[in-house]
């Protein structure tokens, strides 16, 4: 079983939201009590809880502590989830599954006309169960789909950690290799340790590790090394946001992975739920690059690493151009290049079946993709 | 000035040869006394002196030292040379100037006939100290030639260190930026941090920190965002082994800013002297990658970054081939693809004007590239 089948990445207990701490992982396994949507804000912001899925879901609960703690008069209200919404959006402003997230919410709040403040609580706690659910079956979907192209004995790279963590529960890189795992096929998985804030060698390795899948953890730079003595089958990373050509944002590293695979002949693939796809983006340029904190290049595992007063960059994201990708793969389906129609068509039914599966009051509940 | 004016990565002072431990910098300035070649043998092998040309003069001081601490018989001293120079050998299997420094000390004790032992000690020191500053020449040699191929304005990524703590001296890769520097050009220069070791983020901004030359300090999963958005100019990086055909063994990392280069028709420059060209290898498979202890990955700085029971990966070295590099910098000038001619044309110019500058008794003295 994996493990979060006890604990979740993001759960609720009652109008508490509990989130594993990811910087702390792995030497502690400390769950974070977040009270208001500031705290669960400020949890997303210092990358407590990252990946692009898992903060879809951490978005729509912000919204749902949001509502918990503001007034109890319904204007008031309408205006403070405003506020509460353009705070999330605030947090991280590659990954669009946050911003699809908020829309889930305002989406809700918006269709429920003079419903009291106690009933929009009720179901914005709702709203957040049922994607939270959804976020793991889609998930499960990404993965048979993907284990699909994953032939017996390969020998996977992946970047970052796009598993359970980086979800609900499950993961979608790592659920592609899970479900292979679990489906009986031996595979490899060679971790990408993902300068600077090492999700590969912290939360990748674990997670491999409780699923019992060998892996090997290697620095960034070994990963073109290992290609050139033919030590890697293929590649599998997740996604941030997904322009409408199939340009994908995804962790720093991804682009430098990509340009490998392709100098070497190997298949990459990225794996991601539709939530991911920003329709209103023709291309990868247009797609915000976080830059954050370069202190966080400067240290290594708290330890300065660096002279004093040495400057440092650190975007958080690069673009990976569509043609370097062999193909997307989605809970609707593998997804091959030119990836317009295909993705348009793939949110489009993702959409449908949305709407269908959440019994949502709203047709156009998963309509927004931004 | 250079700021090891001052002091110089390795120097030394009667017969005790002090160096400083590159793996307390840039936080700590310490100075190493090594009594014996075993203590320089240990140094070299825990890293706190690397760099392919500074190892080449530590293989020889090391030489040096095992003849000031060993017998005072000639024949048993022979018998001791032997056993130190396999000890030597056996520190780092990559950089190539090692063996070729070892060869320099047999080949002047070879050639001392019936000389004491006493004697055989004192043109061993001054072998060691004659091809210490031979060093310093060479590279401001490599700095001129290379300095000619930036352009003004330029931004520069480097891998690794190969600067003056990669020499006695000035550097090899950062000595073309220096040498460009100080001609007045306004260079900008991204350092890869280097993983695992770290020579980028210590040793290269530390140095470029020194000289006053602007410079970022990135993860290495950086470049390639860099290069994609036009950031970068060119590539200049050092050598640990060049096969005669002018494939490159360099640190971990290299081949893959070798790839992104050529993906983005970037120049990509090799600065090494003609004592790391291997003749005796034809091409880059033949070079021995040295694998190290894969804790070096799992941990930094006393800090475990990957779970208890992780596995991973250290090679420490890759292979960038010829074909990728526009071009080889070494002290007897710039050399293009294809390189075979060129190469062995440099290292025999470079013995013979190396046989007159060290006004060696043995006229063989600069042959031996192994």
């Amino acid at each position: 079983m994996c493990w979060t089948a006890c604990v979740r990445t993001i759960y609720r207990d009652g109008t508490v939201v509990k989130l594993i701490d990811q910087t702390r992982l792995p030497s502690q396994i400390e769950i974070i009590d977040c009270l208001t949507a500031d705290d669960l804000c400020d949890a997303m912001r210092t990358m407590r809880i990252r990946g692009a899925p898992a903060l879809g879901v951490a978005a729509v609960y912000a919204m749902a502590l949001g509502a918990e703690r503001g007034p109890d008069e319904l204007t008031a209200m309408t205006d403070h989830l405003t506020h509460v919404a353009d705070t999330v959006r605030g947090t991280r402003p590659t990954a669009v599954n946050l911003f699809w997230g908020v829309d889930q919410a305002l989406n809700t709040a918006g269709s429920m006309g003079n419903a009291s403040v106690a009933e929009l609580r009720t179901e914005l706690w709702a709203l957040a169960d049922r994607l939270a659910e959804a976020d793991v079956a889609c998930n499960q979907r990404i993965g048979s789909h993907g284990a699909e192209l994953i032939p017996d004995g390969a020998r996977i790279l992946t970047h970052c950690n796009a598993g359970a963590l980086a979800t609900v529960d499950w993961g979608t890189a790592l659920g592609v290799i899970r479900s292979a795992h679990r489906s009986g096929k031996r595979l490899h998985v060679y971790v990408d340790e993902t300068r600077p804030f090492l999700q590969g060698s912290r939360l990748t390795a674990w997670e491999l590790q409780q699923e019992r899948i060998p892996y090997t953890v290697i620095t960034d730079n070994m990963a073109g090394h290992l290609m050139a003595r033919a030590e890697v089958d293929c590649c599998v990373v997740g996604a941030d946001r997904i322009a409408a050509c199939g340009d994908v944002a995804n962790k720093i590293g991804t682009y430098t992975v990509a340009v490998l695979a392709h100098a070497h002949s190997l298949p990459f693939y990225v794996a991601a739920p539709t939530s991911t796809v920003d329709l209103t983006m023709e291309t990868g340029a247009e797609i915000p690059i976080e830059e954050r904190d370069p202190s966080e290049v400067l240290s290594f595992g708290g330890v300065r690493v660096a002279p004093e007063g040495a400057t440092a960059r650190h975007p958080a994201f690069d673009i990976t151009p569509s043609h370097y990708i062999t193909a997307i793969i989605t809970e609707e389906g593998v997804l091959r290049f030119p990836y317009e129609e295909g993705l348009a068509r793939a949110v489009a039914s993702a959409a449908t079946a949305g709407a269908r599966t959440l019994r949502s009051s709203n047709g156009n509940e998963m309509d927004g993709a931004n």
